[in-house]
Order: structure tokens, then C-alpha cells, then sequence
């Protein structure tokens, strides 16, 4: 576009939403055109805070009428680059940051999509529920972005992805419209359910104001263990057997291997050794219940020692209070962290159907290992939901670019894997750009003429958040790392 | 279209799926013509029945290239005339019922459209699995007709409704293409989530013709329990203690109120009153548990007690036996049917935010008594789910049919009231063509917008059951009622 039409589009954004929130500075748009991990960076005319949905709806019709794409940002947490601008606005949702409504007997709460996610679940707590989605970033990430990416974290195994969590969305249109299906109803078939459209479409459907959440009855006994394993083969032998015999109390199954335990045991501050001896994989498991009276521990420490006698676990522990379930989920969630430590990763997120998982493990590891025999495989994560993050960390001594020029030959290997057992390579973290010619390359071909005819009826000038996800065009902008 | 061209269309259709499956004599059309509660009466040039996913392809194909629309059917069992065919052929796919694959370690099971809904519960159950989906027709209803129209039924409130019981789909597009999307994955982000724009479309978008569904551990444990309340309202407290009690171990809260009894009690087979004295309003409600060593009955005649002491419960019965439990099960299931014995029932199938259910019964109670006093209000159904069938029965010797005109009136009172308190006028049974034009009308009109822009952008000749859920143009073809 010319400097004179972006100019007039800017004049007419201050005139509305005031200088202090159009602004154009490099200090200002900096955070705002990087990714979290560095892996991308960005450009954009200006940085857009609207302050209520109002506003957004002027902000994207402005630029619809000028041809200006819009890229939505929550807190810029995500990890495929799917937020980074590549021209246009960027149209920061981080003021509307509003509790709109708080329904404990309907189990429901409507939130605008800039508030933290932190907070939501802090304002569902108040009003004596939960909201239980949550992940590493919560204190910064804002839920709007959670469901737009339709985010996965550590409570999916009991309640679902965002996707499951939401009952209503409030969403502006490519074109400036707003629809509102802010609706907190169980049942509601009348016509085409539109929300799960903008549902994980990471911004490029629609932009999400406000959404109305589901609650919980909030959880009154919880105990964590934390299990040595003899294989991985047990581990999922354990979490069939926990599943029987807890069902949805089982809140966690988290898959942890040898060499990750070790990262976090040598770099993390304030952590010491769950275990006595050494396992081959380690699980951390939750139980946790809302009912009045649930003795969670002493179920855990019953199935726990149960699995120990069919040979499954050989050794276990269980958090005997607050602070020590917090000590042992510190151990799964300083993983990503400690990997820093240990030079480059190489990562994947990936899922599978749970009766694949072992497989899955075993083929890719090996697979790699014969690419690379000093590389040191560290998959962990959401065993229970088949979801791993099948991350590679660098060889020893190795130079960490170099390490890192092989990422796409390490993401062919796996992903052909994962690709036989009918698994997903983007399973929590989405497409962005960061997977966006990879799903275009092996998609199902009728289903990414699908997901075009979308893009193109919701959007058909291209203008959300473009070239991430699917590209309209046959030759879209290359999406290259910085 | 022509008789020639017609006349080719169904040669093509015959030469490949053999003359047995391509039928245009009146005996064999004749049950896809109508809908299960003589609403409606269709038309249609033949009734087609495709054996497998190609041959619905192909029939497809054959269709949009000489422009016929499809209406495509599973078991005929819905109830707002969403099946029934307005020129065209009928696509039964009730010979697509093949179970492809049942995995118990990761908890799905791959079925084919055409299976009956019961015989999916078997094959689930024969793996030692609970498929929870379930309803009165499903001895007759299709699992794929379940899927297309978003089903909910009895077991909605722990399990979800048929959406959140599908992991992936397959799908016969409009221009005969299938897409393969029978992932069995509880995390995939990998694009857009299509399948969601497939459930719940009534056929609409594409046509279902295999699905992979979630399993849960089977119940091992269940106890139902008959209870006497003195108000709507003290239903809404029981069930927001039943809830915090039992959690997810709250299997269904069903309402039945006084009059809804009594009709059972007077025109049922082998029932008998389940409480000795008379109660405003009663609640079924069931605890089940796949835990090994549970006591749901322990537990349910507790909470029952408290509830007792607290003044919020009458009276209550607890079955002690799978036939006791099943008799009282009867005693909600007999409703939709003993009301026929009363006469004409102008029925609703709406949802609210459980907050408002009680406001809205009384107030539509007391609306439609206001419009026709000696109306007989019969409002029943999944309480816990905020989804009432809120049926209006005939005043004792008023003509059936003078009645039934009063249909689209009783609609506009109680509608009304619904849209005041946020609520849904299609709850857990469709659009189809019953509430077509209510919902044009009602609607907000930019989402209607985005309804039409779906169906356009999937469907854009307007061959897939044209002229249900939602019209592409101004001015469809009236749907009217036989």
C-alpha cells in the first residue's frame, strides 16, 4: 500500500482509539514483532490496542476498507509464530481484559480475550470453581489466544483442550462485523455450531473479543506421585490400569524419560531427586476430585502399589502436601527450561493414538539415533493424552547451529512416523507458520481444499492474519526463520 | 430437471450400484418419504443405498454433475422433518454398517454411518468399553444420522452430546470427493478442526459416512434413585448439590413434573407409582461409576439424606436392582409417549443457562396458562443439560386439531421468553425444517450470515438436503408441514 493510504488508515485509527493506543514507535512494536523463541521476526506499520469490542470491530473494518492485513496478538506466547506480523497492523487484544460475568450455578463465565489466563482461572477460584486449562505461559498468556489456538497444557487428560472448554464465542469478521454467540448453554443445535470455526484457526477466521467458558466444581482433594518406570511399554500399561481404576480422577499422566529427569536434577535450582535409584522413564501421576471427603492419597498410594506388584512401577512417591505436589510437578515443568542448559533442541509436537504410543517411541528414537548416535532424545510430556514432544537435544560438544541446520531433516524422519501410525504433527501447539508448508506438503488434499474454501469464505481478501495456517495462494510468501 | 436426464442419472446410479439399491417403486420410497411423526410428507425420484464409502462417492458425484440434490438418511428417526426429501433422490446409508475397528488401549472405536446406534453401544461394550450416547430411538437410529445432527439424549450430562463423542470423520463432499479425516487423536491441531463443520449440519455441508468415536470405561457401579420435590426451584438445589457431590459421577437429573407422572401412572404398561404421597415436580437422577469397588448406592442415599434434611427433597426411592433401576428409568422414558393418549402436545425443545431454568419454567408456564387456560403443561426432560421439552398437552376435549393450529402461537410465547434469558430454540433436536424459518427469523443475522456463507462456500449448488437448517436464498420454498 502507499505511505498515504497507511497514513490516512493510522489518522483514522488515533482519531478513534487516541495516540496512546496507535502507536508506531520501534520500543512499542518491538515485543510485538518477535516470536517467543526468537525463531521469527516480524514487521508491522503500527501496534493497534483497542479497548473494547467496539473498537476492534472499527479497527479491522478500517483496515478491510484500505486492504491492510491484521494479525490479532494476545501475550505473544505461542510457539509456531503464529502472532509475528508480516506487514499491516498488529492488533493487540490486551485491553480487553474484562470479567464480563460470573455464573457459578450455570457453571460458566464469560471473559474478553486479553485477559490473562492466570487471572481467569484466579476469577473462577473466587467464585468457588474451577477453570482448569493451564500451561507453562498462563501468567502471561491471554485466554484469547489459548483458544484461538485452541491450546492443549496440563489438564486436557480430564477436561479437555480449549476447544472443550468453551461454551460462546464473541468474535469480529474480516470484514468488521461482530457476531455474537457469547451463548453458555450445554445443548444448542440451532444451525451450524460457527464457534468452533474460530476455535484453534489462530486468527485467521476471525478475531475473538470475549468468549463464555465452561466451569467446574473445584477440585478439594489432589495427590501427586511421582513413579520410576522399568520402560515405556509399563508406562502405558500403568496408565491403562490408573484410567480403570481412577477414570476422570486420573487429572494427570505425565511422561518423563531418563535423560530428562537428569537435565533437570544438574540444572534446575531448588530440585532434588524424587527417586533412590535410577528408572528407565518416570510418569508423574495426579489424582484429584471435587467430591466432599475424597481421599485421593490414600486411593493413589492403593493403585500406586497395586501396579508395583504386577511388576509395573518399581519404585513411587507421593506428595504428601501442597509444597511437595508442587516439588514434583516442578521436575516436569522445568523440562523445556533445562534443555537450554544442555545447547540446541530440536522439537516436535506431536501426538498419537495411545495405542501407538510405545511404538511410536521406540521407532523414533531409533530412527534418529541411527541419523545421529550421539544425538540425546528427550521425549516428554502429555503421555494420557498421546500428546509428546518429541524434543532432540544437541550431541555434546556439537555447535548448536549446526545442530539446528538439521532441524527439517530430524522433522522428516519423525513426522514420517507419526504420519504411519495416524498421528498428528501439530498436536497442541498449532500451525503458524513454523509447520504451515510442512501440513500443506502432507495434509489430506481434500482437506486442505477445505480449510482454503473456509479461509476464503470468512476471509476472502486475505487480511487475517495471512500466510499462516493455510496460504490462499499456490506461491505464498516463503515462511523463513529469522 | 428432464425425465431424460433423470432417467440417465438413475441408469448410472443402477449400472454401478445394481437395480436392488436403485429404487423407484412407491413400497420401497415410501418410509423415506415421511417423518417419524407424520409432520411432513417429501418426494422423491429414488431411493438410493450405496454398500460402502465409493459407492456413496459415486452416487454423490453422479448427482451434482446432472445438479440433483441428495438427501441423505440414516435411521429416519429425527423429529423436526430434517430427513425428509423434497425432490432428488434419498441416500440411505443404512448399508454402511461395518464395524472397522475398536481399540480399547486408546479408547475409540471406527464405525460406519449406517450402524444402528444400539449396535454401536454392543460392540463397545463387547470390547469392555462404554460408547454413552443414547436416546430412545436407538434401536432404530443411525450412529451417522446421531453424528449429523449433534444428538444429545440421556447421558449428556457427564459424556457431552454426539460432537464431543467424535474424534474424527469421514465425509462425502458435495462434489463426491471424500475427505479422510478418521483421526483418532485427542490432540490435533494440525489446521482448521473440520469435522465440527460436518456434526451438527443434518446433512447439510457433506455426508457422514464413518466416524471415530471416544470409548470410556465401562460402568461398574450405577444406582438410580425417584425423588419427590416441592418446587422447580428445589429441583435446581438438588441438582447443584448432586453435582458438587458427585461430580461427573452425576449421570443424568432428568425432571418430570406432577402431571408428566400421572400420565404415565394412568396410560403406562406395568408401571407403578415409585413414591407413595403426590410432589410438585421429580427428579430421576442416577450416580455410575467404572471405579471397581464403587457404592453409587451408598453414596446416592447419602446425598439424597442431606438433601432430605436440608428441606430440598420430599420423598425419594433408591432402585436396589438393575430391573428396579430400569423401572424407574421407564417412568421418564414412557413420557413422549403416554402424552399421545392425552392428545395433541405442541412441543418446544429449548435450552437455557441452568441459572435461568427456573425462571423460564414458571414464566413460560404462566404465559402459556395466561394465553389458554385450561392448557395443560407437560415440561420434561434433561434438567441438568438446562434442556427442557417444554410440551404444551391439549386441554381435556378440546379438538385435537383446533389445538395443534394454535402450534406456531404457543412457539412465539415461549420462544420469546427464551431469547429474553439467553436460551436456545433448538436444543438437542435440530433446525431441519421446523425451525428453518424461526431460526432465519431469530437469529442474529450476522451469524446466519456466516451460516449461509458455510453452506455456499461447501455446498454451492445447493444439492446437499437444500432447503434445511438454513435457505440460500431470499425466498426458499415454504416448509410446510403435511
Amino acid at each position: 500500500m502507499s505511505d498515504t493510504s497507511a497514513a490516512r488508515l493510522l489518522a483514522t485509527l488515533t482519531e478513534r482509539l487516541g495516540a496512546r493506543h496507535v502507536r508506531t514507535d520501534a520500543e512499542a512494536l518491538e515485543p510485538h514483532l518477535v516470536e517467543s523463541r526468537g525463531l521469527y521476526r516480524g514487521h508491522a506499520l503500527a501496534l493497534v490496542e483497542p479497548g473494547n469490542t467496539e473498537e476492534v470491530a472499527f479497527t479491522v473494518a478500517a483496515c478491510a476498507e484500505a486492504r491492510v492485513p491484521v494479525t490479532a496478538q494476545g501475550g505473544n506466547t505461542g510457539l509456531v509464530g503464529g502472532g509475528v506480523p508480516f506487514g499491516g497492523i498488529v492488533l493487540s487484544l490486551n485491553r480487553l481484559n474484562r470479567l464480563r460475568a460470573v455464573d457459578p450455578l450455570g457453571a460458566s463465565m464469560t471473559v474478553e480475550a486479553g485477559m490473562v489466563l492466570a487471572d481467569v482461572q484466579a476469577a473462577a477460584a473466587e467464585a468457588g470453581m474451577l477453570f482448569p486449562l493451564s500451561w507453562a505461559a498462563e501468567g502471561s498468556a491471554r485466554i484469547g489466544g489459548g483458544i484461538a489456538t485452541n491450546a492443549g497444557g496440563l489438564a486436557v487428560l480430564a477436561y479437555g483442550n480449549a476447544r472443550d472448554l468453551v461454551l460462546g464465542l464473541e468474535v469480529v469478521l474480516a470484514d468488521g462485523r461482530v457476531w455474537n454467540g457469547l451463548k453458555a448453554l450445554r445443548k444448542n443445535n440451532a444451525g451450524y455450531d460457527l464457534k468452533h470455526a474460530f476455535i484453534g484457526s489462530e486468527g485467521t477466521l476471525g478475531i475473538i473479543t470475549a468468549a463464555t467458558l465452561k466451569l467446574f466444581p473445584r477440585v478439594l482433594s489432589r495427590s501427586v506421585g511421582f513413579v520410576g518406570l522399568p520402560s515405556v511399554r509399563a508406562a502405558l500399561a500403568l496408565f491403562e490400569r490408573l484410567r480403570a481404576g481412577a477414570d476422570r480422577g486420573l487429572t494427570a499422566f505425565e511422561y518423563i524419560p531418563r535423560f530428562g529427569l537428569e537435565m533437570v536434577l544438574r540444572h534446575g535450582i531448588d530440585v532434588r531427586a524424587p527417586l533412590e535409584g535410577r528408572h528407565a522413564a518416570y510418569a508423574l501421576v495426579e489424582l484429584s476430585s471435587p467430591r466432599p471427603g475424597a481421599d485421593t492419597r490414600s486411593e493413589l498410594e492403593e493403585l500406586l502399589g497395586e501396579a508395583m506388584e504386577a511388576g509395573l512401577v518399581e519404585d513411587a512417591t507421593i506428595g504428601g502436601s501442597a509444597a511437595q505436589d508442587a516439588a514434583l510437578w516442578r521436575l516436569r515443568e522445568l523440562l523445556p527450561e533445562v534443555q537450554k542448559a544442555e545447547g540446541g533442541s530440536i522439537k516436535h509436537d506431536v501426538s498419537l493414538p495411545l495405542s501407538r504410543l510405545a511404538d511410536f517411541l521406540e521407532e523414533a528414537e531409533a530412527a534418529c539415533l541411527a541419523a545421529m548416535p550421539s544425538l540425546r532424545p528427550c521425549p516428554f510430556g502429555h503421555f494420557g493424552d498421546g500428546n509428546i514432544h518429541f524434543n532432540l537435544t544437541q550431541p555434546v560438544g556439537m555447535d548448536k547451529a549446526a545442530f539446528l541446520a538439521e532441524w527439517a531433516r530430524f522433522n522428516d524422519i519423525v513426522h514420517a512416523i507419526v504420519a504411519r501410525m495416524d498421528g498428528s504433527i501439530a498436536a497442541e501447539h498449532g500451525v503458524g507458520l513454523i509447520k504451515r508448508d510442512e501440513l500443506a506438503r502432507t495434509a489430506d488434499p481434500v482437506g486442505l481444499d477445505l480449510m482454503r474454501r473456509l479461509k476464503a469464505a470468512l476471509d476472502p481478501h486475505d487480511l487475517l492474519n495471512p500466510g499462516k495456517v493455510v496460504a490462499l495462494s499456490d506461491d505464498p510468501p516463503p515462511a523463513l526463520p529469522v
